[in-house]
């Protein structure tokens, strides 16, 4: 908690809005729209409310950027407001009037954000009649993958809460007997107390566990369970992103090697990192130990992704990226095995690349550890 | 607690299914691509996450849906399963490419859902030639507005346990002096206790009140101040969303007749409903009432929208808008008056049209509440 947040000053958010702005300029991109979006939020620090209501970020290739907000949302802007001219709209208005009013002359090529709802693309095609329409993801991820300083530790502040919080958990008392919420719940209020925001996660019980992307939580936690917690928060807007897998009560024989298979891949999947590495090559590291060991076809997705003002953000360490890996770029590092109907094991860590290779933003144990 | 909450059965999504293909070949269109969002949970009860990953609904005017997901989350799809064909996709393989091999022939008319990212759409776009790609949202009102028994019945335990929870909260202590997001945490737990799922609220205190969409939570209330509640939670999938306006200590003459002008644009709005109404005559009625006291320019929005699976839905009551309610329309009657840096005050309840006329779905006391 006496942990002082640094914040992220606005000659920074100046400065990546003239990068960008670089960059549209380099790919002849004339205008790039982004609503509510860790898109918007890294060029201006607005974190707008996603609704039915269009807030658009217009940044032209040069001059200045304009902020189309609702009237009633028009106070949440706050030092944006000093980045871009604000344009706010009442309900009974069209904001795709107003984009179209500000977006004068020939557009050519118009990048659009990735997670703008299409109902707003759809209607600004109609209203807009560009070149084409491109996706702004490919642009955006130059300037946002390579983490600075400041974003850096933030993540790492983000890192090491969940090693507090994963360390009082695990000593907190049995997890036997209560439901995956109730257990999950546990962990992130612990995590929250460290100064963490609003917290998610998974807590994947027995079979549940065999599925990476379990999405219940009201299975009762019993001995013998494989109990996979998946979880994370915000600090200053940057998230951690950690799973561990605990066993409830002794394992047998096949989970213990189960589980060094899953450590040995996240350790040689770290051991791989620096720059100049293609992203895939990180997936392949892992895979190849955890085929080697026989259980490939149990390894059912990507071992990592990107990590920052998103959860998952662009680099995705996948095969068929080739994108190579760069300093500053930060990444979770989370290879599993999922064997339907009896158990899981993940294990992951946020990474960061540095000049040096790896080094993880998260240190809690990644032994075993045997929980009642 | 002890309410039990009915489930939708299968059948009425058997039912919801066919409907929209009827309502596709009405229309003209020959296929429905919907991702994670309300109307795909409408249409399958499939409560896909929202990510990078696509999950996609591809519904065609006759014939069987698929369902495009992440191989990691098929085990989410659950009944869903029964309702399409599941098209999974690894990590490493292309999910647009598994969309343009179900959609063959010469796909025409292409509706999308709204909230489908905008990176899945220009794909979509490139991938696909479609005559021309249009909004699901127009389609999807048409089947989503008006409620059914059992969605009514979901609304109104919603609306049942803010009342409860609020009835709890105005007696259980002084707010003086708690933050607001301490105030609303309290208000949010009780609501919780209730049965309703993970609840979202604004409290807004003093000036702060006087921007409808406040995004902030750290001032301290005090004594003079007006504070808002904005809250609400689902039950079932349906949403609850309510506000009340307390004022801290004794009132001034302005704010008593402010919040008497708010109440009686609400009274004004509720009785105005009924079946063949215009949406936009509600608004106008509000509007009025609030005019006419010489506080027009400060009623910054419409006076509702609808309510059900999301927050925010068709209809909206807005100038402009002259489509007619119907029986089961379900939406908010919330007229506000916000003073720039003094105070704001809103009233909010939800209202299901029926033959004769609104009733309200929440009845906790819209009279003036003083706390300290």
């Amino acid at each position: 908690m006496s942990t002082s947040v640094p914040t992220i000053p606005r000659s920074t958010y100046e400065d990546r809005l003239h990068r960008v702005q670089q960059t549209l300029a380099e790919q002849s991109i004339d205008w790039l729209f982004l609503g509510p979006s860790a898109d918007l939020f890294y060029l201006t620090g607005f974190d707008a409310h996603v609704s039915e209501r269009l807030n658009l970020l217009i940044v032209p290739q040069s001059g200045d950027p304009s902020l189309v907000v609702p009237m009633l949302e028009a106070p949440n802007v706050g030092e944006a407001g000093q980045l871009a001219s604000v344009v706010s709209w009442a309900d009974h208005q069209s904001p795709i009037a107003k984009v179209a009013g500000i977006v004068t002359g020939e557009p050519g090529r118009i990048a659009v954000g990735n997670h703008l709802y299409s109902a707003f693309l759809i209607r600004l095609q109609n209203a807009i009649s560009a070149g084409s329409w491109i996706e702004a993801g490919p642009l955006m991820r130059t300037l946002r993958m390579a983490k600075d300083a400041i974003e850096i530790e933030l993540l790492e502040i983000a890192g090491r809460n969940n090693d507090v919080a994963w360390e009082a958990f695990i000593k907190a008392g049995p997890i036997s007997g209560l439901t995956e919420r109730q257990a999950l719940d546990r962990l992130l209020a612990l995590t929250e107390e460290q100064g963490t925001g609003k917290s998610w996660g998974i807590c994947a019980s027995g079979p549940n566990a065999a599925a990476p992307h379990y999405s219940g939580d009201n299975r009762v936690i019993r001995p013998g369970d494989s109990v996979i917690f998946d979880w994370g928060g915000p600090v200053g807007g940057y998230y951690s992103d950690v799973t561990r897998t605990v066993h409830v009560g002794e394992p047998d024989e096949e989970f213990r090697k189960v589980y060094d298979i899953v450590l040995e891949a996240n350790q040689a999947t770290f051991e791989a990192v620096k720059p100049g590495v293609p992203c895939q090559e990180l997936d392949r590291v892992a895979r190849k130990v955890i085929t080697d060991a026989g259980y490939g076809e149990a390894f059912l997705h990507r071992v990592g992704h990107g990590l920052g003002l998103e959860v998952h953000e662009e680099p995705y360490l996948v095969e068929g990226n080739d994108l190579p890996l760069a300093e500053g770029f930060v990444f979770s590092d989370e290879p599993g095995i999922y064997l339907e109907g009896r158990f899981g094991v993940r294990i992951e860590d946020a990474v960061v690349c540095t000049a040096d290779g790896g080094r993880r933003l998260n240190e809690s144990t990644r032994e075993l550890v045997i929980m009642e």
